[in-house]
């Protein structure tokens, strides 16, 4: 079959030719419909060989759907034919964040030898997948694949995000967003359907504000040394209760820290290599400075749902599968209009 | 293998002789080392035959720990040799409430067939079990089976019931336990352990009150109308912040419901067969009531932590496997001191 | 000056001239510019003699929004001209409830003679009225009093109620409000915007249903004894996960009972004098079952944050206030479309 | 009368004599019975003067207890004789944040001009003291001011941090604290009292080690780099569910972040000036990192009352005032143990 792979650091990835593989017990294989393209793909393979740590060849995509192909031993909780998404943070399964369907902070499954699709196990950029247990398939419940797969990740990490700090978006509140690229536009409409919170979203181009007020937000500001100031003054100089950073680079969790109120919280979700100086004198008191990964079982269903529902939707460019090298070249380059997604 | 089954409505379970199971795919068996009674099992043989739904004859036993003796196909996370407590409330695995452990209130459940062991499927009074899935075993991690068996019910329901209201239960709350038998003795101690609550316990005979001290509760009143005055005198006039009934008998329910205060939670855990009339004017403004259902999967291993480090100790009373009926008549008749526990 | 006073246990509310009050320290005196009618008027207006404990007369109106007219001694926080909306939930301000602004659920309020306007103290329905600490007064900043006035009560409850179960409503999640009039209709705007939730609202007529959905009920349905089955069918055989009853009577709570999934919560909001049998077998496993009152300071800022916000609008009827006996006898005779207000 | 007054940048505190304060409309004044020296009120002289802001002179002292002496106009709610500990973070009163009791928090105190007893109102460390609102007077009910008043501060501030991560610590949990002084004692005290955590206390001698163990650490471990390892050995891998920094030093937040388990919390409570960089590859995933100040006024309430039910006590060091320059010296050389309280 036909597989997207990493297979030598610093280069493109590329189209290869591999086995199809056979799920093992309690395993099940999808024919894959639908794998989503991430800037932390590039985040990897930009990784020196000193660094890299995901095993080489790898096939990519930590995003993926797909009809529910061949069944290992022991699996009855599906059939053949189904279609479902797959949650993409497997853990362990047996300590206590697993129980909780917390498996994106499992402690145990790097030592375990677990790791996601596409980020050390076999990816979803492929015409096959393994999925390593049942529990890790989401019924998409007619849910289009194409247009859903991103939200696996880019749905999924904001939603968790906005929902580890709901308790500080009540009605009346202001959420800021900084990056409304693939991941931000996507938390800028969670947080119009679950919260009464108003939206600021900050970018670096008229454009990209353009389309963040298209999706919800209801201000929206360059993304500058200027924005704390305009956030303080549209919250009668209390600042933001919550600020989602998108980019994470050092100068946008500056503004994060400047624009947020005490007792606020600032999630750094994007993965620009920043870091805030957290601490007394640093931050305004009571804020939590928070590096979220990813999120649970149960809020994939939920993320699925609010698709279900209408509230989301994510600006997706199809590629077929030979196109792929082509399609992480144009994420690369800031080409990629919202999401890319390859069809294989 | 030896098993006690209910076989006839009506009648006191016997000791019957019954072929040893096999473990299909996924699924573990267990050589039974403790088997805890339960005054629930009582209910379900206080049953009529029009109300009675749990199959015959019905191989009793909720609470269950073994030695893993043989594994279905596909399970490789547990072995041959491991000491396990079993979790009861089996679920669907696949809901919002199961990816989040909470099987205990997973609503599909029964529609799908599945059942607890013991009230359902085949329980844990016998010498082998079989377990359906090995997400349901839980390490215990050189704890003592005998001593420990109970806490899968009569610890993780209360340690349940009061997790779910700790919010009501700051440092200077006061909680009240009607009932100080199995479950009640052991949420004084979850209380005591996991709270800065007072612990007022309320029962019918000064032994038991003793007891209620023994255990930790701070100050014992007998289970009477007198009651409610006295836990308002001892809360300043403002009545307790919760209260747990483990009777659940109108008259108990009448008791927590005249000693809350507003805002207030009545948890009704035991099985009495008493309800609560709620609503305006009828229960103080703000009071949740609530007849909670077991525990989730994280809560019982946060009680086998518990009892780890010394919070939690049950009183137990051993019966070999040929005297389990036996052991039923003397719960029956109220002759049990703590907790009742088959050693096959 | 002019006041709407009930003097006459079993009698109409009549126009009365009463004395001008004067602010005693710490006090504040309000001219009224807007005063709701609530259907609770009439419950307090129904109860024969040896049950009513109001004192007589009582001026009307625990919904007021006023001008700051005269300030008593060492009132500095407000000005003699600030337009301000009041917190009618009055508690003592010094317990650890009042402390977290909860002053609804104050303890001790009843028995130091605290009583909120127009339930005990001297209403709003009135040319001015008393304020008993500048603690209770929240500005309007630029919201019109008179299609605000009604959200101190008839938005504030039902978003204390839906605040206090949010837990339950996660993306994908089920509401259902019984009784769309005054707070129902308000409960259904605020369900859109503070949560994901999809909303089934159901009520006696065709008319009201209709509506229910103009303000943004996904789905409505006749209130009858086939609701239940209906709202399962809709909920995929779950059930709801909250359920509001704005009604409050036995057969709305037998409604919501056979409604609400496990693990779900019954809100009893209205007054209509039901209970709900409550506990082991009478209601589904897990489901809290309470009676709300009112709600916290907080809230009512966030309540008039939401309104602010465009996402709050209450059907307003206007009568002058020598119409107001006659308003409520159109509310008393389910002839108010929305809710009526006294403008004096 | 006699006040602990810093009058000259860079100097030691004077005994000085001033005027007798008289309380103004709604202000109350104190006859000061205790006042608590903290390492905080160092914080503030040890500033140069283009960063100092508190004011000169300065009466020092934000834990303060007194004797009510006498009322300004409007002030009902407390009388003369009554014994009453001070809560020091005074806030606007009117915002969301002070309406719940969280004027730690209020956005708007600084901008008005509203400063803390000692921390730029005049403060407690005086023969009298002024309060400015009868709201920020607790009751002491008994409890012995001199024995209590360290807990307005040194009780409240680590109440308040764990109390923010309780989620994070249920049973089973371990907890760390790094410096077992002042705040780090009590903070191990309120651990045992309100959580079934294990407590692991850092600090850098075996004599304060040894005082944590008797005030309820489980464990001690000197606070150095070998720490981690030590911590992560003792949680079977998987780190510290919650670390309190009461040093709140680079190298102690270096300790707490090796130490903390992936979606763990971080508290840096002390000030001793470090910072933590926060953010995606440098914290854990999911962490949490934040440095609060202070606590609530209800939370005030609950630390009262773990005192008054036997949970806290505090080593105290009494001075009288006119060795208050004295104590603070031996305070700035580490020569106190525990606590250093004036009593005028």
């Amino acid at each position: 079959m036909k597989a997207i792979q990493y297979q030598t650091i610093g280069e493109l990835p590329v189209v290869a030719d591999i086995p199809l593989p056979e799920p093992g017990a309690g395993q099940v294989r999808l024919r894959v419909t639908a794998a989503g393209l991430c800037h932390s793909d590039w985040f990897v393979m930009s990784l020196p060989a000193e660094a890299y740590t995901y095993g080489l060849p790898l096939t990519l995509g930590h995003e993926g759907a797909g009809i529910v192909d061949k069944v290992g031993e022991g699996v009855t909780e599906v059939a053949v034919g189904d279609d479902v998404a797959v949650y993409g943070p497997w853990g362990c399964g047996h300590c206590s964040e697993c129980s909780q369907g917390r498996e994106n902070y499992c402690p145990f499954a790097a030592d375990l030898g677990i790791y996601p699709p596409g980020l050390g196990a076999p990816g979803a950029m492929a015409e096959y997948m393994i999925v390593n247990d049942v529990r890790h398939l989401i019924p998409l419940k007619g849910l289009d694949p194409v247009q859903t797969v991103s939200l696996t990740d880019a749905g999924l990490t904001p939603y968790h995000s906005i929902k580890s700090t709901l308790a500080k978006l009540p009605a009346g509140s202001t959420a800021v967003v900084i990056g409304t690229g693939g991941l931000g536009h996507v938390a800028i409409q969670i947080l119009r359907a679950i919260t009464g919170a108003t939206v600021i979203a900050l970018d670096v181009s008229e454009e990209k504000l353009t389309h963040a007020r298209e999706v919800g937000a209801h201000t929206t500001l360059l993304s500058n040394s200027d924005a704390p100031a305009a956030i303080r003054e549209l919250t009668g100089g209390i600042g933001a209760d919550a600020v989602f950073d998108f980019v994470g680079a050092t100068p946008t969790l500056d503004i994060a820290r400047r624009s947020v109120r005490i007792d606020g919280a600032i999630e750094s979700v994007g993965i620009g290599g920043g870091t805030l100086a957290t601490g007394f004198g640093s931050t305004p008191f009571g804020v939590s400075v928070r590096a979220p990964y990813w999120g649970s079982r149960s809020e994939l269903m939920e993320v699925l749902d609010l698709a279900r529902s209408g509230h989301l939707h994510v600006t997706v460019e199809e590629f077929p599968i030979d196109r792929a090298p082509e399609a992480y070249a144009k994420l690369h380059d800031g080409q990629v209009l919202g999401r890319a997604v390859v069809v294989p």
